[in-house]
């Protein structure tokens, strides 16, 4: 494994973005939040997803100098047009926006349509809860998830994020509707193993742990069953008609071609309800009797939503951050014409 | 099956609400929230949990004619003391609260402490859905499922809901974060039947369709395994720490005895950002999308939450409501004390 500097991937990752059109200051924000994902540990959806980021721009599918504007807005809640442009970048403003408006009125929602993959949703979790702000978002997809009771996929698997502010590290659930990504099960089917859990139907409907019997029916299960593929539909309402955008069903089912997607940040700031100690001593009692749980396997204690990604956060930091040798070489090549 | 017209079953619940020491209107409106439970099909959260609603009311755990106060507020968010008043009661006036809110903010939120069980959870986002707003909503629980690598329940089922305002029929995901509930579990083992899916371990860790053999481990599985384990954690966080009240850890495990709840209700008024025509048009774009999904069973189609609600709905009202023979003997004993 090939493990480089943080400031040394995100300084590729700068130049990169800078030679894809970005102009500066959006160069350096996009970078930085591909250089933090790969950082935390979410690998697919960090440095990784460059190659596939850099074709959506190249074929039209990401406008990557727009910036959003304001359709309408009422009190503390607003919706944005995403014009199409880079989505970590929408995202993160939209939940900026959705900061400041809980920074005035107590909670704030902003919704997004018209705008592209939002790479790691636990980003904009993060940015709330470094702020101090609870956060709720989600997003839309491609139909990639057959609802429950249908044999196509006719739902998203609509990532929904929960972030946590806590002192000693925030907490965050970062969850897909689905049981397993494709990427995951792509993964799985490669290695020949079994999935740890039922992840699909097979051809003949039978419910399944192969993985490549999951990717040739192309029935991958929803959380849950069918409570997975209800919240995948609501998130879905909520997303496409509180910002007029578009639906999963309208969204282009090529994957490097996923655009138009809609998405709703919420964020709570609880600073001037008072109590922010006791509120930090709630949190520490949740997680404590958590810890204190009867494990399955006495070597593993019970962990909560973001934990481990910050032993992986601090293990990256001071070891260097994994990278894929091929993937490096080549944002290496394109950055550094003369490829030292 | 005994059927009762709706207004029976309403006037004798009202009765009997009046009889456990409620005022008249507090009686009378949650006599409506039981009564509408048990029309909408709901039947493990209307008429036939009164018994036990009873006997909460008896040993102390719920005081009939508490009211909630406001202990902070900012803005669109406030956080009340519901003082262990009546769950239903106290839910309901708090989304009123939060419906009040939205409409003066477009978004609102209301962190309830210190209430009782909510009984159906949907009947919160139906009253937002009605004054055509959106709602989240959610509830911690008694510890009644092991976190993802425990063996030991620590946290809870909190349901969860969403609701969708929709001119042809309000769309209403109403969610626990377990596969089954307890009581589905004692259904299926009293009957013989193996679950439709795995609905948790045995005690040799394995697991398992056997109903009787979960209700031996008490290892009931969360939906989507880790999932579901990581969104019941922070939902009993958000609603614990924005309350200032109690996290499932700390409510007590009997049954009877769960009181000191902690809720979150947050609505979204959209009728103020235009476009409510349009609103209504995605949300037709998106059902038909799910209505044209090919269905695993021919004679089955897709459904979206809540659809077979409006027809248990229709039904009732129509045929009457089901009632337990021998609940619906006792209440009315409870009511007419010559048992006439």
């Amino acid at each position: 494994m090939l493990r480089v500097p943080y400031d040394e991937l995100n300084a590729a990752l700068y130049r990169a973005m800078q030679h894809l059109g970005l102009s500066d200051d959006r160069a350096a924000h996009c970078a930085r939040l591909f250089a933090e994902t790969t950082r935390d540990g979410v690998y697919t959806h960090g440095l990784n997803r460059f190659p596939r980021f850099a074709e959506s721009v190249a074929n039209g599918s990401v406008n990557v100098n727009a910036e959003p504007t304001k359709i309408a807005g009422f009190g503390a809640i607003e919706r944005w047009d995403g014009h199409g442009g880079v989505g970590n970048l929408n995202a993160s403003f939209s939940m900026q926006r959705a900061i400041s408006l809980a920074k005035q009125y107590g909670i704030g929602g902003v919704a997004l349509a018209n705008t592209n993959h939002w790479m790691r949703g636990g980003s904009y979790g993060l940015q709330a809860a470094e702020q101090g702000l609870f956060a709720i978002c989600w997003t839309n997809t491609l139909a990639n998830l057959p609802a429950w009771g249908a044999t196509t996929p006719t739902i998203g698997n609509n990532p929904l994020i929960i972030a946590v502010p806590r002192p000693g590290g925030h907490v965050l659930l970062d969850m897909a509707t689905s049981q397993f990504s494709y990427g995951m099960l792509a993964a799985y089917s490669k290695r020949g193993q079994p999935l740890p859990v039922d992840g699909g139907f097979d051809s003949a409907g039978n419910l399944t742990k192969d993985a490549a019997a999951i990717e040739s029916s192309q029935r991958a299960l929803p959380i849950g069953y069918w409570k997975g593929s209800g919240l995948s539909l609501v998130l879905d309402m909520l997303a496409a008609m509180l910002s007029g955008g578009h639906a999963t069903y309208q969204i282009p089912l090529d994957p490097l071609r996923e655009t138009g997607l809609s998405q709703i940040f919420l964020a709570i700031d609880p600073s001037n309800l008072g109590q922010s100690q006791e509120m930090a001593r709630i949190a520490e009692g949740i997680l404590n009797s958590l810890r204190e749980a009867t494990p399955v396997d006495p070597g593993k204690p019970v962990r909560y939503p973001g934990e481990q990604t910050l032993q992986l956060r601090e293990e990256n930091l001071r070891l260097g951050v994994p990278v894929d040798p091929e993937i490096w070489t080549k944002l290496k090549a394109l950055v550094t014409p003369n490829g030292s």
